[in-house]
């Protein structure tokens, strides 16, 4: 297997809000070698993203990057105002013409830009669309329900608060104890970091469910009987604009158990005054109303977003849920996933 | 203003189940003059279909329809098999040659095919995919919150309940005492009967919220201030398949009033033994919980679908629902929609 080597274009944008290229950097298997951002050009990644140790170079252009051996450029954040930016399509072009693979997680499909596709055809190199849906989708058949595997999925009260992540370092945490494990994607930068997935919210909504059993075999056909999979969240159920994706993929990934994800503080959607969010208690028994109409599942452990607050700070708010929720509650980022697992380990008995 | 007159194709399969056809027959303004089912010729529509009293002839094809002066085409079943079968391929093309316009409710959209749009363009006629839907959706802007209607959402204890019937009945009973009222379309036999509306299931799922805000603002803009909405509902909240689209339609639509509509003895979704369908109590109380997330709703009456029942049981059960819900509860289609109106009007006080 070639291995692939990426570099990301996140120009004018490499910052902690530039997700897909940030995780990719922090979770992907494949390395980057570099990032063009002409903002930034001459520090290093780590340099601009709290918490993130790298030493891999930012860049002003493609040519730049060359010298690391790049095999595929990622374009790793959306342009503000949504049309591809001059800077953007002379990058992808160039870098077709280079010989190095486009993927990208854009709304916009790289594949249905004429000068893209030609390019890409007479460079020979492949054009990957994250967010493109495969073909085929449908309503679940039900197998779902008959997988002999582990599934967990990540809910919250909001969007934005790492539920990927948190997937991310459970299944890094079970990996290294050994147990079968796998990541289920469900979004362009998890699929972006594990190399398959479907971005469900780009599912027509009479598919989502379908779309998410799909994900839910794959996952045990790479893993295996037995194996856990962390699956993706998306949104949340009180979440005004996106409560449709998040109750198709809980009902179509028909979970045995939920980690609830929050921040600590946090009091209305997307900071909206208009959406307040209700007691985690409240939320966290929505979750399992929810999800019994396909499978009961219980929420197994809170999972927190503290990186705001110092590190006393931090604990003190852990402590506090978990005497409001009587549940395990931690930061898997910031203190390990081994607490969160374990309730995991513990509640599948 | 041209009329509107409708043959429409139901080849093979002109029965109760043919909702799409039924239902335009039922309750479109413009009429139907013909219906084309060969294996039906000869007869007349209301022969059919329990309940619809109607003398439009059955013919075996198109030609025979002619007569009649219909203007449109209306597609009113899918064919078994999803691959369009010649009969409806001829019909079609027919019908462009000899005039028509032709509407169709399937997935498989007609002017995607190369040979509908050439005789279309040929023949200076429209072809008007039902399900297609706009382009410029996105996410909800909160504007639902404020629009001065009063919104009426119809949800259930599953699909095939008739929750479309119910809106369309308390629309018709509302402006016959004179309100202010919209039917508001969700699904592609809304549509051909209203004229107008978004499928939502065939929305992304992250913009079905904003695309049921769309609706929401369109009905205001249709029947003015403090017009009652009825918005169309899909799927339920417990439906392991289409659950996504009922919560998405719920958070966009922002409604004020909730109708619960059940069929009494009715156990299990769709028939499936792995999926049960909880107390009404139970589903009751997971509406609310879902839709106080945007505005705080009550369910305000119950609406009974009881055709498979004979009077007496179905006024018991009736009677048995309204006393376990301690709501209103009707079957709008058999006795009327005025009790269920006077609910969700005393509730608006």
């Amino acid at each position: 297997v070639a291995v692939k080597r990426y570099v990301i274009l996140a120009e004018g944008a490499f910052d902690e809000e530039a997700k897909t290229a940030t995780g990719v950097m922090r979770y992907a298997e494949s390395p980057t070698v570099a990032v063009i951002d002409s903002t930034r050009a001459g520090t290093v990644a780590g340099d601009h993203v709290p918490g993130l140790v790298s030493d891999v170079p930012v860049v002003s252009e493609l040519g730049e990057a060359l010298p690391f051996e790049p095999t595929t450029l990622l374009v790793g954040v959306a342009p503000a105002g949504g049309k591809l930016p001059e800077t953007y399509r002379t990058a992808i072009i160039d870098a077709l013409a280079n010989g190095l693979d486009v993927e990208s997680g854009l709304h916009d499909f790289l594949g249905d830009d004429p000068e893209f596709a030609t390019a890409a055809r007479l460079s020979g190199r492949e054009l990957r669309d994250l967010r493109r849906v495969p073909h085929g989708l449908n309503v679940p058949t039900g197998a779902n329900l008959a997988v002999p595997a582990h599934t967990v999925l990540t809910v919250g009260s909001d969007c934005a608060l790492g539920k990927m992540t948190v997937c991310l370092e459970l299944d890094a945490e079970a990996r290294r104890r050994g147990l079968a494990s796998v990541f289920v994607p469900t979004g362009q930068t998890g699929i972006a970091i594990a190399g398959w997935g479907i971005a469900v919210d780009e599912v027509i909504s009479d598919y989502v469910a379908g779309a998410s059993e799909r994900l839910v075999l794959e996952g045990h056909e790479r893993g295996g009987d037995g194996v856990i999979l962390w699956i993706e969240g998306q949104g949340s159920l009180n979440h005004p604009f996106y409560s449709g994706v998040t109750l198709g993929l809980m009902h179509g990934s028909a979970p045995h158990a939920l980690v609830f994800v929050h921040e600590p503080g946090r009091q209305t959607i997307d900071g909206d005054p208009r959406y307040a969010i209700p007691s985690l208690t409240e939320l966290i028994d929505d979750q399992v109303r929810m999800a019994r109409h396909v499978r009961p599942a219980a929420v197994v452990a809170v999972s927190l977003k503290t990186n705001r607050l110092d590190e006393d700070a931090a604990r003190a708010a852990i402590a506090e849920i978990e005497r409001e929720t009587g549940l395990v509650a931690d930061d898997p980022v910031r203190f390990g996933a081994g607490r969160v697992l374990d309730a995991v380990l513990s509640a599948r008995r």
